[in-house]
């Protein structure tokens, strides 16, 4: 019985598949496993445990000498995680082996120890897909560095640019959000080896060391103070993770409007059976882009109760890590799919100049007004050409006519010698600013 | 000093001014004292205290005769924030008087009783914005039941309707919302006095009398059981608000769209002197509409912290009324000032039917498939027809060919005994479906 | 290959087994087809399809003949969620039912009638189980109208009162929640049928007599202006889910601090074979409330997202009801999990007289301060019996002595002719005010 | 007239008196006149303005010689909220200076750079009150580094540790939350300069020139990429605030614990005329850790909203900068609110080592049972010695019975050769682990 979204037959398709895999419950036993199995080998070499028990160890550590239906059944019974993987765990190392699992820790240091090494392969296929987003979105921002298209704020006609500057836009923020994310995820999960409140009074002096040597096997940092009620660095990096969300949300919003059929200015990715209706034949729609959106929305859903989850109560608080426990495979896993199916939706992105060449022109001049008013200003003062330019331009758009003649027709500035080049002024491509030098920029600095 | 959005100099004028009146300082405190004048006149009939006192405690229960800086400064000292104001109530009613103030009450119970009078005066203001707004809308939808415009899915143009019938659906959604505001506005806020922990313990068994003629008093609902760790009631009429700022956003946003410079479906209300722009002298901005969405985005998050600080601790616990008791006024005053805001929105509005028109032919029929895919699916089944339909409009619509003429020139469908008004089918004001009949009793309804 | 919480062999034990199955694929897709299913009979009986046609698409309508593999490749393909289910019902149909299958309806009609059908049986779960906690705690309350226990604010001692009336304002809040969501379930989850853009546009008039007999035959209301930009009915739904959480969580925190080992007050079910940690041996856990509070974290943690998805742009927006598609089940199960735990939760509560009893005596009669300033209020008036009794009080702690001493030797109550029964007046048992009565009305009245 | 919890009355002593001043509306005017001066300044260096007129303008840029009412009046009236103060600044300055103000900025660039130099000043605030109370913690730990206490899972005494080990959890995290904010303040709020849409189309190529000399005269970064509708720099350092709330709520819940009536282990500040209660003379409330909690609660609840807004549409959006412009002034008051009413709490901070002494020892040794098993297990193997104690363990609870007693008359456990010393063992004092030293280093790393 399949039950709940990353494997329905509906929307699994969403999801990563390799992310998916990171989290499945046989990958999470496996990395239940191998902490355990890197702790007993760092005790061995520390001397706590003989070497011959930590190999024992190391080889039963496989997940699939366990039987998962049977865990299941002894964990509801227990109400207890990790107990009844250790008593297999146990039965199938024998003793004395037996004896040497487990030595020291609690339960909730295998569990954010495996976390850590888990999220950190997740964030390696997060940032691959990043990588190749922002490569394609450069690639698209270099062709159309001054391909000119109309700027809009408050889904109003603002000013001329070129698609490249819009996109050197997104490039910008997902850099910084890469950044965010490379930076936080070493010290966000670090291995932690405290025992049953992060005293270390199981091993005593030692402990630390333990701590150290298991870090440094599983290419972790070591929690150092492993309090285990302070999830603040966990959660720093669900905040750079809600971020991105956050950003694709934007991109796919954006990517949503330009493909609309009023707009034209840009499309996805269409193939011969992608379906948009049951029951309108003609539809293709910027489904990708939607389902990015989605994606984007459930993940930042789950950043607020992450951040509430940080608030715990003692030196442990099952009522808030039984919610961390379950969202961080969530955010994980959507986090790559978010990334992933930008990646996707950029690299089948079509742009259409000519749309935009049209939409742009579709003021008749308006859309200039601040390079007019700007050629003015030396002469009248910047308030002052402001002032009888917004009188130009409101007559133009209540009566219909074009700004052109709104401002030849408009008796203060009339008296005033206009700008002979008034048509070239209004040009919108002639009016991009810098752009161009600002696309080239960005491209080059992510490039690097 | 001002500091804080509702006074600010910048965005002020956002709010209702009436709300923020029933909200301010002096308004706050002369509702305790109005709770505290009832109190004692109830408990006067009840002979619990003699009927001079409650006289003299009503006539001192104004709040132009205490000193707010004092009063400002004393809660700060006592940390506690009504004591200080009971001690200047007691020395203005003088002994024996003062001796019968607050009797049997505990602080809560003023706070919450008379932020039930506030609320109740908050939503009258409210509710009256809505009809407003319900009554602007139907006008316009009623003159607009047959503009013939397109409704699109996903951003993409999908089936002809009616204007009135998009209004339609609108009107019917906040119709729904003032219901749930009308019907929940009562219970949420009942007067509440059964004193420390709410055992009525104090007063003993004539407390209970004492609440329910408070109530009747104050024309509110008795709590009956007035436990001060439950605020489900509060925030079921919390919900309620969340719900109608998600219809204005939408509303907004939607506006926001139809005012697009390619759209042009629709404006809101301009006049000179409004500016769009610091340097852009032609920007007629959707401001309003952006106003709205603003406002309404302020309400809603405001809903989980309402919702989360229903979680409290024992029988009383301040960590969550400190956050109700600051949240209520400001989700009551984003409650009237969203419905005053939609209802100004509204009543500015001005709609475009040459531009709806317009837009509908932009896909040269496309928008029509499904009345010729209804046409043909008696011959060819439903699942066929569309099957055909698919292919041409996806090819009419990648070779840029008239949707007719990829018709017409598709293989499978050439063969049949196409439809001889192919054409008439494909007029988009042929297709309107039931949306008139839909628009005309949907304003009859909300109309009653 | 498992991924999520749901059927995980570490959480799946945490969610209702029953929720589950009518959740998973195979009983979603079954409630998709049974609305195709009651679609053609509806159709068929209005003469709007053949009869035969009907007989056999209903034949057809189960799940089981589908392969649920090959449709999750499809639908990836396809993009689009239902086309391929279509397709194989279509090809178990033949011709001539095949073209009859889906008539004049679009996709998220589909969806959003089953999803209404699948609400309703998960509905029908919740209310069955709160009925069932309510009823316990009824029971218990009963037992305990009348035993003494410490109430509490802001975690200091209060006034005494009884554990009924602790327990009554839980079984109030609680029947407020289940009427709330017994009012909703039907008008929040409509039978939809109103075609693409929900203007009966593919049916004409007949569409809406469609829509009202596809609602009688599954036991639904009709939507009537079948908006799919509209999800306020819904998300009215899931806001008394929220408010459910909220309760349950409240009520899950208080047992976490009755059965803390300081306290000692109550006390959840334990059995030999449950374990409290991995290391330490002695830890008997609140682990069924803190599972209830991460329940109910997990619930509210979505109730936002479900709110933002209001917001919906156009006739339709997939990044919308992809986002409540997906969030939809998941709130119903844990609507479901979060009543079936609180049952279990109160099914096995212990409750401990005697530590309350213990507790109750620990601030040596402060707790009994206000029935003195009761008792001395007639004399001095209420608030110059709180200032001497909050100088005698304050200075009991600081100093560390009796109340009753503190009270005896303050030179200004000294002087006053004390309470003769000062010692009886400080006997927590004798100050439960109105406790006893509130239990049992409270009781008589949900047990209707 | 006063609305809003900033300046009321009752709340007005909840939040930082200076972060006030930062932000009300004579500050924020001066702020924006402030980057306008600078602006001018800046040009003039640049030769873009002449010499006098940025001398001028610097003069007039006064906030005490606005009209604030008048301007509040003429921004309703534009709809505009910065027009109307240059129109007041150009009449200031008189001709020619007037035509040089705000020449090639909008008033975003304004707003956001304004916004950028009281964030920074309201960062200076936090990160001193987070230092104040980080040391504090650190004095109170160095005390306390060994005195002993109960670590607590899950609301269950789990093992021995002392106060100086769970301070430095906090301190460990609030250093954490300090860094954070610091390496964010910079990067996160920069001189923004590109006008209209961020293409810096009215200056040219000498506007990003204009952009980094502004950033150098006011101190701040320049963004070099000013897009506008980019929010995540500062929804980064909003993040950070959000876990900065997150720690003091969980510091302050936790104080509010250690003072419940039945633990007694702390206490926060008391002063005769602190009042708990209206009605209750002996409530000594935790009131300055409830309202820590408090303010946290409102700081967190803003932070959605920060995110969410994140989305904007366009090249810039007011339905998200809005709400951006009205939570940013809220988020910086609360966040040095948050710090100051932390200091101000542990400053007040009181410790009880006699009640946590008692406390430790309520479960007659149980909390000691890991040291029994750390002791048998090299014996035993670890999980043979965990499964024996919790025979005897579970048992001394079922039958109240004493834990050495328990592990004495327990059959399998009796047969070994008990440790002599297990009433040592079972001293809870004896079993402290690291606290000591993890303790002492934590401070001496806080204090460099």
């Amino acid at each position: 019985m399949h039950v709940g979204m990353f494997e329905s037959f509906v929307t699994g398709h969403w999801f990563s598949a390799e992310a998916k895999r990171i989290w499945s419950d046989a990958a999470t036993l496996q990395a239940w496993l191998d902490v355990e199995a890197a702790l007993a080998r760092v005790q061995a070499r520390l001397g706590l445990v003989p070497a011959d028990a930590a190999v024992t160890i190391a080889q039963q550590a496989d997940a699939t000498r366990f039987d998962l239906v049977r865990l299941a059944e002894q964990i509801a019974f227990a109400q207890h995680p990790l107990v009844p993987v250790l008593r297999q765990l146990e039965a199938l190392c024998g003793e004395p082996a037996a004896g040497c699992v487990h030595l020291g820790a609690t339960t909730q240091n295998i569990f954010d120890t495996a976390a850590a090494l888990q999220m950190r392969r997740s964030h390696a296929l997060t940032a691959a897909a990043l990588d190749e987003a922002i490569a394609q979105l450069a690639r698209i921002a270099a062709t159309h560095a001054a391909t000119p298209m109309a700027g809009r704020t408050h889904g109003q006609h603002a000013l001329p640019m070129s698609l490249g500057f819009k996109l050197a836009g997104w490039i910008d923020e997902l850099d910084r959000d890469r950044t965010r994310l490379a930076e936080r995820i070493g010290p966000s999960f670090p291995a932690c080896m405290g025992g049953a409140i992060g005293s270390f009074a199981a091993l005593g002096p030692i402990g630390r060391e333990v701590e150290r040597n298991l870090a440094a096997e599983l290419g972790l940092m070591p929690a150092g103070l492993p309090m285990r009620a302070a999830f603040d660095r966990a959660s720093d990096y669900v905040g750079a993770l809600g971020l991105l969300a956050a950003t694709a949300q934007k991109i796919a919003q954006e990517l949503v409007f330009l493909q609309r059929t009023e707009i034209g200015e840009a499309s996805e990715a269409f193939h011969l059976g992608k379906v948009g209706s049951s029951t309108m034949a003609q539809k293709r729609n910027p489904s990708t882009a939607q389902l990015l959106a989605s994606l984007a929305r459930l993940l930042r859903a789950r950043v607020p109760a992450a951040l509430e989850a940080m608030v715990r109560n003692d030196e442990g608080d099952a009522a808030a890590t039984n919610v961390t426990d379950t969202l961080l495979p969530e955010l994980a896993i959507l986090g790559v799919s978010v990334a992933e199916t930008l990646a996707r939706l950029v690299q089948g992105l079509q742009v259409h100049p000519q749309a935009m060449r049209r939409n742009l022109g579709i003021t008749g001049g308006l859309i200039s007004a601040e390079a007019v008013m700007m050629r003015l200003a030396p002469r009248l003062g910047r308030h002052e050409a402001h002032r009888l330019l917004y009188e130009a331009a409101q007559r133009a758009q209540s009566e219909g006519i074009a700004f052109a003649d709104a401002i030849r027709s408009h008796p203060d500035l009339a008296a005033l010698q206009l700008p002979e080049d008034l048509a070239a002024l209004l040009e919108p491509g002639a009016y991009l600013g810098e752009s161009v030098a600002l696309t080239r920029e960005t491209i080059a600095r992510v490039s690097r």
